[in-house]
């Protein structure tokens, strides 16, 4: 008999390979230590924080919406191969495994033949689901390279999915920016989502290759507190609220104007933001929080009382100075200075190690430095009315621009969700 | 009234701020949202496994015996001052640090003056302590560089601390190699670890600079399973158990042999050893198990039919083959078949990314691979009975070595415990 779906969702890997142990025990395997695996393992019951789902399949792509989780890893992928039914299959075969690993199962069934490589690296085997959601993207070079339709894809290129402009301070490196295909795993657990975007790089082969990949983390923060980025001020205070279906559907989700393929979709603007931490950290606290616009350890808005509450732009000081200065950071980004242009922030922190920075002036002194900052992710119905109008006056204005390099990232069409038995994007490749 | 030692340290980072913010309300510095901070926070009182804390002094340093952390962030100063007075100075100011982050607070006290940079940047505020353990270590150029006596410690060098030999194999990378001295940070938050370790940078401006560091991480496997790397394999079963003072006394601590300075301490060797994941997944599953001398999925010796069995070293298949091959990895690094050699590994996973690899013959094939693996780290009371001796064996048998290549690491002679009042090392700096 069939189990309620939402009881499928509940099982853990944990809880998978215990059964799976106790199976193979009592069917002699145990020598072999390989648990059976099954399509559908029995019924789950306990959960814990550690345990819990996010549902992978449903109108909307998890990852979008979905509280944010401590851990990303992020690919982007170049297609090699030319065939359009190798890019179907990618995308199906994908699916599948995505929807395995969100409920904490292995990528593809674990077989029992040893003379083979194993379907799945194992390194997750043990970890529960740890909330993991997988989001796929689409590049524009999916639809059109270098002057290309390659699959015949170009005329389905949906008129909001605009190539980003050069912005003011750009300092892009090729091998870290674009991609065909984006995928971003979230979890709780490091593992896990290295883990998945190890599988699904695996089922690439002879079609698609890494472009580049970046991973972030946010700190362990109380249940309802703004997380702090590396900057120590919180980021994230006025993001819509993810509850809040009608906001959503106005300001994320791509609605009738857009394809079929990209309803209850999003456009996804990743930048990879290096902080030169070492030169912020001399700043002195006020002109931190003059280049914020916020107080830096209660997260106020200067001139405010608590963190949330609505900013003055207009209050000024007894010389008529503006309290919340022209060039800061969070006036430039009010959705209120911006007819009401907002984006979905999902910002991790990246530390990515230090390496050598040298001045370009006598006595040429050289140090090494973190290399560490922002993955800057964002979510938006049409990126001409979210990131890139934001973007475009912060690149030129904004007072922190002297602390943050923007190094690499993309813009991707993010497919809305996947029906059981479909699989991401399915019908961008529909024949009409 | 003081309060106990152990109430003081129940005390949460997040504690300490919201005490913090109340007082500061109420002596009217909200506006500022300046914590007001002081040398002993109140009394704490509820904890979590993320409130935590770590003691800081005591015979030992922690961080060797601890239970392992999630997360760690390692890493390797060279000190660019010529003047020991520096030296103690910085560790005095390393010790501070590390003793007051362990129990949540901020590196040092944040002062109300906000015209000057912040003595903490403040991106763990809210934080809980997350069981942070910061373990400092001197490397062998601490006591002479390039033939230099360049701190007076020449002669105070340790016999045991030897360098490390170059092993088969080796492509140590000088930029990730050695050091001055070593800090390692763990914590079950990498917000947290990687707080620790930009703070204690900054305490190093003008003495000090970073030369090399390198983070990683744990699956948050459940309590009591042994965790597994990314080879997929549970890695840690033989450690020798931390409980054991009487073991831990023979095998890790350094005793009556070493120089007061080094007593309690340990010698830590870590190593950067990246793993070819892409070349280790296309093998078959019971090559990789030959290869480890352990089943992949559950973490038996071959021929066993538990973990925890005592591996059969002696046991032949029909054909006279042994069961755990000559050349496999538990083999060559058992005790039994070292003269009872043991280290402490707490082992770490990590990943940086991926970059290009390219064939060196026809048809020149480049493609994108994962740059990770793991972040070996082993602690020893005598490396020459220890990690030398093992390696060096294990360097050139082990059939693990055309997956893992050692790019970077070193060894540090980690001192023992502080007491409070102390600093790392004091003993080492005392004039005789």
């Amino acid at each position: 008999m069939n189990q309620p779906d939402d009881e499928k969702l509940r099982l853990s890997r944990r809880r998978f390979l215990s059964c799976g142990f106790m199976a193979a025990a009592a069917a002699g395997f145990s020598a072999h230590g390989a648990p059976v695996t099954s399509g559908t393992p029995g019924a789950g019951g306990e959960s814990s924080s550690k345990d819990a789902i996010e549902p992978f399949y449903g109108g909307h792509q998890g990852g979008i919406v979905t509280p944010l989780q401590r851990h990303t890893s992020f690919a982007a992928f170049d297609l090699t191969t030319t065939d359009l039914d190798d890019v179907v299959s990618l995308l199906q075969s994908w699916t599948d495994a995505a929807a395995r690993m969100s409920t904490g199962q292995t990528a593809r069934p674990l077989g029992q033949d040893d003379s083979i490589p194993a379907s799945d690296s194992g390194d997750a085997l043990g970890l529960p689901p740890s909330r993991l959601t997988v989001t796929f993207g689409f590049g524009a070079s999916l639809f059109t390279k270098d002057g290309q339709d390659r699959f015949g894809l170009a005329s389905r290129r949906p008129e909001a999915f605009v190539d980003l402009p050069r912005f003011t301070g750009d300092q892009l490196i090729d091998a870290r920016t674009g991609g065909d295909l984006s995928v971003q795993a979230c979890a709780d657990d490091p593992q896990v989502a290295f883990h998945a975007i190890r599988q699904l790089a695996r089922l690439t082969y002879g079609m698609a290759q890494i472009r580049w990949v970046q991973t972030g983390f946010t700190g362990g923060f109380p249940a309802g507190e703004t997380p702090r980025n590396l900057m120590g001020f919180k980021d994230g205070t006025k993001n819509p609220p993810v509850k809040d279906a009608v906001q959503m559907g106005q300001l994320i989700w791509v609605g009738d104007e857009g394809p079929a393929w990209m309803r209850g979709g999003s456009y996804l603007v990743v930048r990879r933001i290096r902080i030169a931490l070492e030169h912020w950290d001399r700043m002195n606290l006020a002109f931190q929080e003059q280049t914020v616009g916020r107080h830096k350890y209660s997260g106020t808005p200067l001139g405010g009382t608590n963190e949330f509450d609505q900013a003055d732009y207009d209050a000024t000081d007894k010389d008529g100075n503006l309290i919340i200065p022209e060039n800061s950071h969070i006036r430039l980004a009010a959705a209120e200075k911006n007819k009401g242009s907002q984006i979905l922030r999902r910002p991790y922190s990246y530390y990515d190690g230090a390496n050598v920075t040298a001045e370009r002036w006598p006595p040429w002194r050289d140090e090494m430095e973190f290399d560490a900052g922002l993955l800057f992710i964002c979510y938006q119905r049409d990126p001409r009315m979210g990131f890139i109008k934001l973007f475009e006056k912060m690149s030129k204005f904004d007072m922190m621009n002297q602390f943050v390099t923007h190094t690499g990232g993309g813009i991707f069409a993010c497919p809305g969700g996947i029906a059981e038995g479909g699989f991401i994007g399915q019908r961008l490749f529909e024949k009409t």
